[in-house]
């Protein structure tokens, strides 16, 4: 039988268990996973475009266990009342294919994705960082919020969004967890004094979310949104300013913010950093930026961290999704034709 | 909600209709989906290979509806009581990305790859072909032989398998639907006087299961279990005998019988046939091969005529795999940490 973690169950885990702890609970496993990437199957993932949106498949295998998540990207379907992501996921065991685990990952990848830009900011935002910046309150804007408290102790958010209704629904959820939330009248003015900018839109535009001109020494930038061919949020010009930190070089060159740069435009695998290959912030003023995009890797951690934790538990249910006769090559015995009694 | 076939429904369901009708029905929704093959959105699969098998992506989508199947192939499972193959796939909205229906595919994989067969053979095989030699009689075998009399009125089939276990499994199980059976001394007996050769073994092997002086004028070859790299049944020479039907050239070209050809060995995509494109049989004499390894293409088409005929029955379920909240921006809403009262 496969485990499997429904909607339900996973928002009456995440709920009881609570989104901070999960993600910084979370972490550990995405660090520990980070640490071992050399030994990772990578490949970018495989996505079908058409001009409603994108449906991907993203495989990863560390030759025990191998995992993949499905996941679309909808800009228009807030409008129609859909999510504009939705996931689901697998891990199975390598040794004889067979699936073990299945999730809802819609809610899981809102916390992974705040996981990891939690996880790239210990390493590569100012230790002191007391406030952040977040535009775009969408969907995945109050994981973030989280993550960062998580991370780094931040609790001051300075928010825009051109949706005043989505600004209203972060206050509403994050002023209760003792969030000090500033509502600002743009984006410039949400970054202004800000040690952290998260950039967060759901665009399927070359949009620019910020100009050069709004980032200031020693800011580290957390750019979220930008993650298919053609989407992008920042300012090309911002890029040059400062150090770009990436999950996985190949994914990134087609669905980051460095699509807009060229082919050659020096990037640090984030892992390298983690695992001591490469340095992470060297200096007070130096500008850091996470071009995150969203890796397998990543959502095979979160699925990792999401079995061992309803281990036991009664937020999990089993089905059958693997047929499974008593003698292996006798699958036909299965659904051989009944006959009538009788005949 | 998404509608879930679950082993146990697929199973009394394929027992209840009757695998070979189901074979014969599927025909048709394989046959319409060939016909508008450039509708289609293709890909090679995407395989994670490790030394115990591999387990493979195979999406697809015609802009209207996406799928996907996820299938691994172990050829050591058997002797370690698990299935070679085992597989589910995944049909989704194009227009929103959600996921609308979730499959088992143990069984419908070997019903799809079976009707593929069959599909190919009524275009391929001489029309008064009356008898099939089978070699390999391990889980596909039985679905072969139902899709070969489903598609030629085929009744008599020359049985080879070196696992003599599996031959007395293939007469217990076919015998009794009216098969004639012959039980042949080797494969070189089995295809003797043959009009249909069926290749179904499954060493992950450059095997020769098969030799061209084995081959007379006039025969069809359905070669099934040649179907990843290093994994291939024909002589080489036996490509040469005669013309060689694929599915999705790409695909093939890595996964085939003909990885042993040249880059330029001429092929025929089998779309192009039932399309009016291309020849199919010119001649009594000729000699076919449908060099088959599966394209995702099928699986779509299998999970197509699934949704569809199980429509209205009692044969699915539904399962909570994508989170709805009531504003769509406010999936946090969903997890919020729950407060004590009074607190």
């Amino acid at each position: 039988m496969t485990r499997f973690v429904d909607v339900s169950n996973m928002v009456r885990w995440t709920a009881g268990r609570g989104p901070e702890t999960i993600i910084s609970e979370m972490m550990q496993y995405l660090e520990d996973d980070f640490r071992r990437w050399e030994s990772f199957d990578k490949t970018p993932r495989v996505a079908s475009h058409t001009p409603f949106g994108v449906i991907e498949l993203m495989p990863t295998s560390d030759q025990e266990t191998y995992g993949f998540k499905y996941v679309n990207g909808h800009p228009s379907n807030p409008a129609r009342g859909f999510q504009t992501v939705t996931a689901f996921g697998v891990l199975s065991d390598v040794h004889n294919g067979y699936p073990t685990f299945l999730a809802e990952m819609t809610v899981l990848t809102a916390l992974r994705t705040a996981a990891t830009s939690g996880m790239v900011a210990k390493k590569l935002a100012r230790p002191d960082a007391r406030i952040m910046a977040m535009i775009g309150t969408g969907t995945q804007s109050e994981f973030q919020a989280l993550a960062f408290r998580a991370a780094l102790g931040i609790n001051s958010v300075r928010i825009w969004d051109t949706d005043p209704a989505a600004m209203e629904k972060f206050v509403r959820n994050m002023a209760p967890l003792g969030f000090e939330i500033t509502i600002a009248g743009s984006a410039a003015h949400a970054v202004e004094g800000a040690d952290v900018v998260t950039t967060c839109t759901a665009d399927k535009a070359n949009a620019t979310i910020l100009t050069a001109d709004q980032v200031s020494p020693g800011v580290h930038i957390n750019a979220i949104g930008g993650d298919c061919p053609g989407k992008t949020e920042l300012d090309a010009a911002i890029l040059g300013l400062g150090d770009v930190f990436v999950e996985y070089d190949p994914q990134t060159r087609i669905e980051g913010e460095i699509q807009q740069m060229s082919a050659d435009f020096p990037v640090t695998e984030f892992w390298q950093v983690l695992a001591g290959h490469a340095p992470g912030r060297t200096s007070r003023d130096q500008i850091t930026i996470f071009d995150s995009v969203g890796f397998a890797i990543e959502d095979f951690s979160a699925l990792r961290y999401l079995r061992d934790a309803v281990e036991g538990s009664e937020f999990f249910e089993e089905i059958d999704l693997v047929a499974n006769p008593d003698d292996p090559k006798d699958l036909f015995g299965l659904v051989r034709e009944l006959s009538p009694i009788g005949s």
